[in-house]
């Protein structure tokens, strides 16, 4: 039966909560990170795929040993394609910056790798996660391990980096929180395929048909998606009707053609935006999508995951090592300004490259007369490529 | 009983149809100009006063002898107000341009003089206006004059510079056009006021409360607005309650305090959204408020209507000079391009900077959060500075 008396029990073995351990194990601070997923499956789990610089440099200043550089992609740029026009956008000489290609994946690897090499204790594939005590100085966490054994960490904080679905968002009592929530009337359909990539960087499509994406994945794998009914099944779509609605849908005078291959995954993405606020209570804090998820257009759920730990890791060390728990108090308050922009971003590429069903012909006309506002201005240009590569830290 | 033989008949006397008759004027072409209001009702009218540079250089490359540098006022930016916290813009500094107070009434009294001194026809106080054979080469329009005579004006074009509810726009067939319209769940309770300016540029005021708006006039008489219910009643607002309700909106940590005065109008502004495309049908040309009208937030009404001129004048030019009538095809096309530019800068505005009571509590902090990116962001910045002093014509 494992007990544990640490600094701080992370709930959640994803990109945040290992990041932040890794950022706490830096400053000397110890935890115990659990999760109820195996290593395997998060290891298995495709979700993003572009990675902030600033994201990137959080990774390096913390000393992972990733491979962002080597097997990731640098991408200075997207592009935006309006009824088969490209609009390419070259992030370096519109904001000085890039992101980085490197699935979510991946980034998981490293980090789990990293957290083996500290030596400090991390369970996968737990179960009857639960907590308690959140309202004092010493919470705890419980579940049990893999091998059956009763595993209880006391804690003096316990941060709930446990996804969506995770348990620590309901440990804030209901009076005291507030759940931000917005669906759209469609989906993603998702593609992995066995073909060269299609271009260099991602490409936004706005079509009549409704919205594409082209992203890519690897020199062999590619990522696509497009908007679809909510309701769609898998079932409904052959290989080859899937390629000729793709190919639809980035169509132009240019003559693009998509490189097709032997499609070996699809899956359907519900879209939707939530935020809790606030993002702590007690001695618990939140960070990533346990607090707030956004639709996939931005490419900001991770980002948004790391931005949270930037603010939460340097509070928490404040707050541990010079007894100065003022930062960790303002945590929510600091975080949600930038989930807020986040969100809006998001919403705002969402609405205005999909084609939904419910609006009407004004607002169609209108989310295009915010595209051209954008693509025709160098500042709306310098705006957008500062949204994607991601505001300054702080 | 007047019969006019004529270039171009233009039906509506306000900025647009008056300044499209001047540039028409200084390069040889003749044009009739009627209008169903009398010239002291139209120099009586209050409504839009800032004119981006663009608009205000139009006046000058017509030689228009307009007083917007005596009697009007340069601005040299804005400021966004939100919850007490005043965020300034400097229009020079961020976009090396500025914008003009000076009232639309102003305009209209410069361009009528300047009517008058070319000694071409002019008929103010027509009623029973008509048109037709617009799809032929030899469309005409009738009135009967003040006088009571009847007046038969024969033209090769017609331009509908009529207003929202003026008679052209409904010559273009139902099956050939369609019409664009949104409604805002509000309202602008609007005063003028004989004080001295509360503050030297327009101060855009986003509070729990809802919107307000500080604006001039001159040195002794303001103009303000504050959102409203659209059902409200204009005699349900006393002075006092007024007041009271316009400080609120701009109560902040900095003290801020209105100058307040003798209010000498009160009025309710409808809040609307249209357009009507395309923007012309055989030999008839709608520019303006007839084709498109916009909520007043971004200020954009009147210059949308000197910038359709900007494109109509040199199109009909070319046709009537040249026999080129390339560019007069294309005008729809061309002007509806940054017709939806205005109309979803006006929007966005909208949006941001009101409360809508029918809009959930995400969207009230998306909008928040739609409005930090560009107050923290130099790009955005620069972004809202760009569409406030209008982008480049053409």
């Amino acid at each position: 039966m494992p007990e544990f008396q640490t600094d701080v029990a992370i709930v959640g073995a994803g990109p945040a909560g290992l990041l932040l351990a890794h950022t706490l194990h830096n400053a000397g601070i110890d935890s115990v990170v659990i999760d109820n997923r195996s290593r395997d499956d998060i290891a298995h789990t495709h979700r993003a795929g572009i990675l902030e610089a600033g994201s990137v440099r959080m990774l390096e200043a913390e000393g992972i040993e990733s491979r962002v550089h080597t097997a990731g992609h640098r991408h200075d740029g997207i592009d935006i394609r309006v009824d088969g026009v490209s609009h390419s956008f070259d992030f370096p000489s519109l904001i000085g910056e890039s992101v980085w290609l490197y699935p979510q994946n991946e980034i998981f690897v490293d980090l789990s790798a990293a957290r083996e090499r500290t030596g400090r204790p991390t369970f996968y594939s737990v179960t009857d996660t639960a907590l308690g005590d959140i309202e004092t100085e010493r919470p705890w966490v419980s579940a049990t391990t893999e091998d059956g054994e009763e595993l209880t960490i006391s804690a003096r904080y316990v941060v709930g980096s446990d996804g969506s679905r995770g348990p620590c968002r309901s440990m804030i009592p209901a009076d005291t929180k507030q759940r931000f929530f917005q669906e759209y009337p469609f989906a993603w359909f998702g593609i992995l395929c066995e073909a060269p990539p299609s271009h260099e960087v991602l490409i936004y499509s706005r079509s009549e048909r409704g919205f594409a994406l082209i992203s890519q994945r690897s020199e062999n794998v590619q990522r696509m998606y497009f908007q679809t009914s909510p309701d769609t099944e898998v079932a409904d779509w052959s290989d080859d009707r899937i390629w000729s609605e793709l190919q639809a849908r980035v169509d132009g005078p240019d003559g693009f053609a998509l490189k097709t291959g032997a499609i070996i995954d699809k899956n359907i993405l519900p879209f939707r935006s939530a935020v809790t606020e606030p993002m702590q209570h007690g001695s618990l804090f939140l960070a990533g999508d346990s607090a707030h998820t956004v639709p996939p257009t931005g490419a900001k759920g991770l980002n948004l995951a790391f931005a949270d730990v930037s603010v939460l890791a340097p509070a928490l060390i404040s707050a541990l090592k010079d007894s100065d728990a003022e930062a960790l108090a303002g945590y929510s308050r600091t975080a949600t300004k930038r989930v807020w922009k986040a969100q809006n971003f998001s919403y705002q590429m969402t609405r205005m490259l999909h084609s939904d069903p419910s609006q009407d012909a004004f607002e169609t006309k209108r989310s295009l007369g915010e595209l051209n506002s954008i693509l025709e201005s160098e500042h709306g240009r310098r705006y957008l490529a500062e949204c994607y590569t991601g505001w300054p830290k702080g």
